[in-house]
């Protein structure tokens, strides 16, 4: 599978761009299922807004859309990352208007997580590494990732994914997916208005939720009470919907509600199913 | 002038590279005068700390320092940014831990700030883009540092700089140096340890004010409070000390304590002085 960088086969980037100096850029990692790149509308839409955000041109969507079919080929299944940052610049934090994007789209060999992850569950942990409050990058999916990657920097393999809390003390996601508790019957996720990542799969499950008549909100929730959910789940663009079997010491059951979800999410194909 | 990526002339590196990927990495920019490196024991200790915070290999001190000399040539004055990043990788947070770091030395002609800016002082404003609280990042001069973009993209060219505070409200630095406030003779600069970045001059600065017998410390102060200092003055490895002339409404003189800190860093010989 072959890299574009502004639309020429290359794996190679300036050390001089904005996004090797400063993390000055965003990014989308999107699951493409024979050919389709999925949630694609969403994921438009976040990079759309992360350019607001950051005073970026936003690429052409139609020209995004076939550097991803090109560059995934015809494999069945892959991991595409599109990136896009503020461009090759001189010394400095000031931007230069007139400097040019730089988009990468490159293709990736889909994941080998177990494929029994989706079904069986996962063994989750608390990190001690905190997601930073920064209303002004709240939501979007910028270049900035240290604080996960410290996280991550955890554990070793013997736990599929780690939760992170804020400053204050309130759960806001996992290193990679988006957290959800579910009680009784109603489906509660972080609310990300002063850190984290809105995940594209995110919205999805609420839009899920909704439409399968599941009370939700976006709530401030601390480690403690989400420990006493019923149900817990994880979602993103490439895993899907994961059940939480384990967090700390206590243990989930698969439920209704999450059950609920994940069929809706697979039946909407918004999910490239494991091998 | 030239940059060495991993000592080879060149100025591309993988987009894989978990510096453009994460940010995860860091770096120095250093002042080289007439050859030599100035606060070079200053920049090595940081770069090492940084590499224990952030797991890294940290590059021989040895090959750093030819490779600064070299990429400089014989430029009298030049700025050298060393970056160090956890190398290319695969996809996820997860770092490899076989996988080799990236160097990259490079050098930039002086910048052409006025010269004037040390003796007659700036106008500066405050940033409403905030510094977030990052504990395990705080002090050290990680690749993470969108926030200061952000900031500096809320002026154009009427600042010299902009001042920073964190989400609590506390005054934490300029978006590209340490701030220091002077009460009668009593010198004081933000805690930085929940944020901000620990400058090599900030440390001079400090030394200096010890060797002067100017009373100091490091402490949590709040823009109004900060606004009613008798001094007010600006410092990094490549601008030195730049007295404030303007903060929002109102003008400082420079005074005794800054003319003597000055003073002091300049007879040190750590700073290049202006054309």
């Amino acid at each position: 599978m072959i890299t574009l960088v502004n639309g020429i086969e290359t794996d190679q980037i300036s050390v001089a761009d904005r996004g090797f100096q400063y993390g000055d850029g965003l990014f989308e990692t999107i699951a493409v299922y024979h050919g389709t790149p999925l949630l694609w509308t969403g994921h438009i839409q976040r990079l759309r807004s992360g350019c607001e955000r950051l005073q970026l041109d936003m690429p052409d969507e139609a020209l995004l859309l076939r550097e991803v079919v090109r560059v995934v080929g015809d494999a069945p299944r892959a991991v595409v990352k599109i990136t896009v940052t503020h461009g090759p610049a001189g010394r400095g934090y000031a931007r230069v208007p007139w400097s040019p994007p730089t988009r990468v789209v490159s293709a990736r060999h889909w994941p080998n997580t177990p494929a029994l992850h989706a079904r069986d569950g996962v063994a989750v942990r608390w990190c001690q590494t905190t997601v930073a409050r920064s209303p002004r990058l709240a939501g979007i999916k910028h270049l900035n990732r240290l604080a996960q990657v410290m996280a991550r920097a955890e554990w070793q393999a013997d736990y599929a994914e780690g939760l992170m809390c804020d400053e204050a003390g309130f759960v806001i996601e996992g290193t990679m997916s988006n957290v959800f508790a579910v009680f009784g019957d109603t489906v509660i996720t972080p609310d990300l208005s002063q850190s984290g990542v809105a995940g594209v799969m995110r919205a999805e499950v609420l839009r899920a939720a909704q439409s399968c008549g599941l009370p939700w909100r976006e709530d401030w929730i601390t480690p403690a009470v989400l420990e006493t959910a019923d149900e817990l789940f994880l979602t993103n663009s490439i895993i899907g919907v994961w059940p939480v079997r384990t967090l700390a010491n206590r243990s989930y059951t698969i439920g209704q509600a999450t059950h609920t979800i994940q069929t809706t999410i697979e039946a909407a194909q918004c999910f490239a199913p494991a091998a």
